[in-house]
């Protein structure tokens, strides 16, 4: 019997588990999507840190709830010079808003404006 | 016995599923990227079938593992005219040139086309 109580309590727990996920799969968040072209006098290792900075963010501000980013490697050649996509994850715009104005992303703005030559930025609620 | 067996069963049975979607969170997915600036002669209706055909891909074509949009909301002024973003994933990049090539998204081509002033797509691998 206390085998049984306890199989159950397995289940109940990864039930609950399996279903808040699906519930905040399912629930609005907000995308933040940030396009780089970095500039031609700007060399790779000075890139590398700018990307290191910005995906270091995630781990020093949490209001970032989710974050990936990477380089482009579209064969359709409509990149406009962009060549670096950051893909960060709010809850609301409240925490986008305490995000962009940051101690942390001020800082890593400073590490990436020598090196910025052209940005492109669009936030969006999802709309599954 | 028969219910600890049936348990166990149960428990075996999410535990795969479980971890067989940690192994697809963790592994690397491609990620494509498209915004769009529509042209100032487009009707709201007229983009609005643009949305919606874009968004029917997802139900037409098996390539795409995942689809959301939105429309621009960045409080910035960062996004270079374009006004929505659409985010398809796919598995591989076999998948994605598939996808390019599909009937059903050279179809939804032909639907936007009248309409597009702007395009930046770029694809990336997460590297999260």
């Amino acid at each position: 019997m206390k085998y049984i109580t306890h199989l159950l309590a397995a289940i109940i727990i990864m039930t609950t588990a399996s279903l808040s996920h699906a519930q905040k799969k399912d629930g609005k968040v907000l995308r933040h999507v940030v396009l780089f072209k970095f500039k031609d006098s700007s060399s790779a290792e000075e890139v590398k840190k700018v990307e290191i900075a910005f995906a270091a963010l995630k781990g020093k501000i949490s209001l970032i709830n989710d974050f990936e980013w990477g380089k482009n490697s579209s064969p359709e050649g409509l990149n406009q010079g962009l060549t670096h996509c950051f893909f960060a994850t709010f809850a609301s715009d409240k925490d986008r808003d305490a995000y962009l104005i940051h101690p942390d992303h001020k800082a890593f703005v400073e590490i990436l404006k020598p090196h910025l030559d052209k940005v492109t930025v669009i936030d969006y609620w999802t709309e599954k």
